[in-house]
């Protein structure tokens, strides 16, 4: 058991945090000879990478990854690849108003209560910089899984404006900075954005995550459920309060002949009439697109004071200054599909492991 | 690493399929010198029997549990519990039907997809009679946690129609069948589900489960959230398609100002102005009540014939007679108070590892 | 984790104490559509089994096993395997007088002192019986190892009665009631039990478990090394105090000149002039046999009256009447071949699951 | 589960490769506010640094640590500990001879037949040099067992010379290079190893690891075993071939009237007569020392030319310069600490976790 650990057979164990020296993750149990530079890695770094835009953090951080092990000439070995990112732009004077008084809706107060001490500065450990990691070992997932299976993801609602489904163009996402599928979406959010970032105030966003090509038979009943290591994979993601597979909570108004998926033999197997079961049958693939969504919350670091207390029990108000993303949904998008495709190597690797 | 065991330190491995000779579980890591009698836990499976109300599975079973080890004297004695419910009631005839077809939105397609063998029974693995060993074990879970934490469950909405909060009463949930805090509400569903009952058809639900008197602390970074076990927990019952902690998915329409649950110094430590965060901020315990919502989808198994394919990849159709829940969801309240009380038991003792 | 657990693709949790109604096992990770019967389990649990000689606890015990969930209609379904023996011929009074006194050597006061509560009745869950799920696990174990891996037993020494290894035929170890392989050395051996029995003493012993036919490469670097888990396998045995890898600790004596194995080109594959290696190198299978060897301490159930102290600290003397082994080791050979096989077992789904 | 970390509460996971561009590690599951400074650790490790006498490997590594995480202003905060040390003085031309021919008695060839690839260069992973973060980790550990409880090594043998136990003087072994605690062996020691060296041979050795203080009560049945984790700690540490408890092998001539440690009551607690169980009795602590021996074999790194084949199957022979250890086993004193440091622990965070 390590509470800084996911996955089983393809396991990642991260550290770091957002003011220390560097970051990091090892990732063990990564089958042997498959091709992996560090270059493999930054191009997914760098889709998550702070500063891209004016509507996430203006940190300035290049995040350039390091392979320090597990690797030889260009392949891996079988052995742990730790990999590691060097904090950069760093400023800790930002956070030292910080240090005594407790941020409503941040792990500052949580932290302390637990551990007696915190890391301060930038939130330490609870800061989404440890996201990075996520990203780097997704990548090396994504070469386990190979390139039969796609995994994408796009934000599909910011504050209460959702993406019009009927819009929907995947080649769209690369056209704004929000990875909106819908370009009229898009548009509307940057004014919204904009008027959020000057007012120093924040909103929330859902993410959905498409995994297509994954074959049936991943997953494990009962505890070992794919739907449920993806749930918690997304929860684990910072400022995430909601998650759903498919049709998700929608599913509880529908009767079971709305819900129910028909099947239908098709040339090259099962059909299904449609997908509200997001992919996933008792817990194992079906076959069909693996389809989750997940709900973030509006970051707490606003401008607007909001009232606390101090260490020392006391009430005051905060103000968060420091360098904060309007919308952290947006650069969860590569987190997300990060973590399904973590969740979804650790499975092909369970799946071989029992079934061959 | 086990697919059919959850938690840590209070750990718990369940075994049995539906239609078997009993089902069962082991559960390890339960502290020395625990009150334990299988009364203690039989009252809490009393609840989720099948067969109470024409609203769920007029399936009888007596669901008589036996401890088999780790007590002793009516004492536990820190070794491992095993717990064992013989399967009385089993008809397997009634299953005949499905040997060689597949129900939509069941596991069937997926066991067979994934093993190669499925114990057609009745589901089998698959079925929901698996989630009386997560009751027995919640009721162990609740010894632990002790008295001064109330783990409480009810139903919230039943197809599209949901409870008024204003109307809370968490005394109401004894009055109906369908652990509904709202009467007005449940008399609204004793319509709808005895329409629903009659025509063979079956509805989705939402279940919310609240803890109370949980201290602050509980919970780990990263990947060791009590808000990410949860979702773990909550996603592997049976039908579940979605989770959400406090204000869930609501909280991606939020402002951040909206959002913060503002904080100030109250007598007996820090009060909050609202919950939004559910209890749980940076995957840690705040002192508010954990607060966790879940979806579940309508069963499958409905009396309208649903297109399907035979083992054989051959089309045909299904009409799922046996002996089935009009609601599921019904029988999830208490399941999922159980998983709460899981997931608590083993924060409250992983904390006590690290922090003492 | 658990501590009642070991395994960890094919993990086997036990449960059950001497003198409960029951003990048991869930077997989870063994893949689907091997042929699994009862019977298979019986011929593994009746070599096992109390009462066969003169030299063994006259505890009766039919030990029969009973399969309760992850099989159909003869094989294996891919889902946790449940198995339970009822304890029979429990005699709770002949403990009665040890539930006050610690017995030397015995973990009576080791239980007590860390649980504060103790089954005192046979040993509770520190008695020998739990080893009869280890058995029956490895008889699943073997399933899955197919039959090109071969593994076998035998005792090697007696008290200081070494068999000569000169005289080893396999074939003899089913001539005498000590698993011996050393027609001369089992004479000696039925002398010296004799009189050891008689006078109510006993003595310790050394098994030696070897495994032929397993393939070269499977195991893992650095902390899951096939000799790593071996080790820890047959020191959890009970009594067991010393655990070595071929050679062992003779290799402490030897040069490296004397110790390298030096390798050829075989026929089929490389050949090695020697096997002091015991068949691992650097954690990971050679190919070569496996060769483990494991020392058993002589029980503390002795007639002879033994200096200890009282419950509450008192000092006082002990006689250990009940019914035990003059040695142990004997019935620990069909243990000590059973852990070989789960560890192998595990480490072959481990290999598969990296390694393709 | 992964096959690169040992330990449950206390977890650490080792990554790196001899001559990578570093080694590391991450320590989980730390409580926080410990004193710990790179200091604390640095200590341990210039112990186990090669290069400190004739007798060991003459690379010359300064093994200078970092701390890259887990800490804040001197103390622990509860979140993961990274280390990493670079690797300074690699000559990988040294090993080129090695690339496409197998060292007898090393892992060249099994690595390279499980994963169809191998990280020659100095052994890659399976060099020694990971035991640097064992001995890092260790360090750790000791600031949480704190200064009741004290661990100790010495090296008990070196080929067949063994210390006479009458002139054990824990004193002495700062006095020599070998942790010798009886001066006349250590000078014979030195005339031994002096020709081993000048002839390009080896030795193998016994370690003894005693931990004082350990309270009774920490391990637990039945396969998380105090001395079955200590087993797979010590057969885990290169080159090992052999791990025994208390009396060890030796146990299996005793009688059970020579085993038994007798207990009395004591000024503050039982007293023993004797320690044949190595301070472990039903695999829990009975509050005497813990005491392991471990034997390492020579290492295989020899001047003698030996036969062996290559890649391509072909025989050959094979002499190995580099820079190695005549004995390593003098090396691995200071690591067999670490590991009996990290396991005790792991058990007193799993003894706390449940039992309070």
């Amino acid at each position: 058991m390590s509470h800084n650990s996911f996955g089983h057979l393809f396991r990642v164990t991260t550290w770091g945090e957002s003011h220390g020296p560097a970051i990091g993750c090892v990732v063990d149990g990564t089958p042997p000879r498959l091709p992996l530079t560090e270059a493999d890695i930054q191009t997914w770094l760098d889709r998550r990478k702070p500063g891209q835009s004016r509507f996430t953090t203006q940190r300035r951080e290049p995040d350039t990854v390091r392979i320090l092990s597990g690797t030889l000439e260009g392949l891996t070995t079988g052995t742990p690849i730790a990999l590691a990112i060097d904090n950069v732009d760093q400023r800790s004077k930002d956070y030292g108003d910080i240090k005594e008084t407790y941020r409503p809706g941040h792990a500052d107060y949580t932290y302390d209560t637990k551990y007696g001490i915190r890391d301060y500065r930038g939130g330490g450990r609870s800061s989404a910089r440890e996201t990075a990691m996520r990203v780097a070992a997704g990548a090396i997932a994504r070469k386990i899984l190979g390139d039969g299976i796609q995994i994408r993801g796009a934000l599909v609602q910011v504050g209460s404006q959702a993406v019009n489904r009927d819009n929907w163009d995947w080649d769209e996402i690369h056209n704004n900075p929000f990875w909106c599928p819908d370009a009229h979406a898009a548009a509307d959010w940057e004014k919204t954005l904009d008027d959020v970032r000057k007012s120093g105030s924040s909103l929330g966003a859902v993410i959905q995550v498409i995994a297509s090509g994954v074959p049936a038979g991943w997953g494990a009943p009962v505890y070992g459920k794919l739907d449920a290591d993806l749930a918690a994979a997304m929860m684990s993601i910072n400022a995430v309060k909601g998650v759903e597979i498919g049709a998700g909570f929608e599913a509880a108004s529908f009767t079971g002949e709305q819900n129910a998926d028909e099947m239908s033999a098709g040339n090259d197997g099962v059909r299904f009439s449609s997908n509200h079961a997001g992919g996933i049958l008792g817990g194992i693939s079906s076959g069909q697109d693996i389809v989750v969504r997940f709900a973030v919350k509006p970051t707490s670091s606003i401008l607007t004071p909001r009232k606390t207390v101090k260490k020392d029990g006391r009430d005051t108000e905060i103000v968060t200054k420091g360098r904060h993303d309007p919308c952290v949904g947006i650069r969860a998008v590569p987190v997300g599909e990060a973590m399904m495709a973590c969740v979804l190597a650790d499975h092909m690797l369970r799946h071989r492991a029992q079934c061959g």
